[in-house]
């Protein structure tokens, strides 16, 4: 499956995303995998999050995390904006769906992942809605067995619905690409 | 302007949510409250509050309240999922945007803004999606002078598109009732 490029970029509609999560949800599902609690990454997890949050009815938990500077540059280290509180008594024991809105160079996950492990959660598994093809720069830890992707896609930027100052063209523009889809 | 209405309920599309939220960022820009963090309440204001950042670029934290209990019947008192943890440090002093899919019967938002102000913000201000027009049972503290409504709708039930279990069906419905909108 490969998706339309309009200058160099992916635009994708709120539809079209609302699709993808279903079907990763259909995926989840199929693998047996339960979760106990979804922890959503802040603030690209957010929307991923709460629509698997209706094929997946369980409760969700957010992280903040900034992987960018106020220049818009990536910081060296992910920043905590949040965290979960009480994160023994939530997470321990606990089946956790960690959602993040795409898997760019790994590092946020890794760093995620890491700190959430320290809370000994039965297990771990991750879902993202999209998983860009490149070399990863952060690694999952042994003990992640289980990764969902919505879509994978070419490594290249995604205009995703929620950040579009003017919503009518850029679903005008990502029905252009969904159209090559059909 | 009035909705149309489609077997007594309103069914509003991801891109009508993503507009009024665009007016509603407009709207708080032009009273001259300028939020220093925005509180988004889970998990319904999840995904305006993520949009709404589009638009008024501050931090999202959130709390997890949940007003139902496991028969989706309402609960007598809102239980806390998630909270803000040092939120001494995080809201004293601050301008606060507390953010919510619905004012419905105000109950979590009476909830959330008591629990809110123990920590010494220097404002809060409101922003909800919706406004359901209906006698409410929780009030807003007197602290609160600030109020903003993306769109007020009778008391009926919203669809909002991200709980569509066929994303498809949901936005043909909608589409039917903005139609009437043009």
């Amino acid at each position: 499956m490969s998706r339309t490029i309009i200058e160099g970029k992916y635009y994708l509609s709120y539809e079209c995303i609302h699709s993808t999560i279903r079907a990763l949800a259909e995926r989840i599902a199929a693998s047996g995998f339960d979760p106990d609690v979804i922890v959503a990454i802040g603030t690209g997890g957010y929307i991923p999050a709460r629509i698997l949050k209706t094929f997946i009815a369980k409760s969700i938990l957010t992280v903040g995390i900034s992987y960018y500077g106020t220049d818009n540059k990536p910081d060296r280290m992910p920043r905590t904006i949040q965290w979960i509180d009480e994160v023994e008594k939530k997470l321990a024991g606990k089946k956790v769906l960690l959602v993040d809105e795409v898997d760019d160079s790994r590092v946020t996950l890794e760093y995620c992942l890491r700190e959430l492990m320290r809370h000994a959660p039965d297990e771990i598994a991750v879902a993202v809605l999209h998983n860009k093809n490149k070399p990863k720069r952060g690694c999952f830890p042994p003990q992640i067995k289980k990764y969902f992707v919505g879509e994978n896609l070419e490594d290249r930027w995604i205009c995703y619905p929620w950040d579009a100052l003017d919503i009518e063209k850029h679903t005008a523009l990502s029905r252009r690409g969904e159209a090559d889809q059909e």
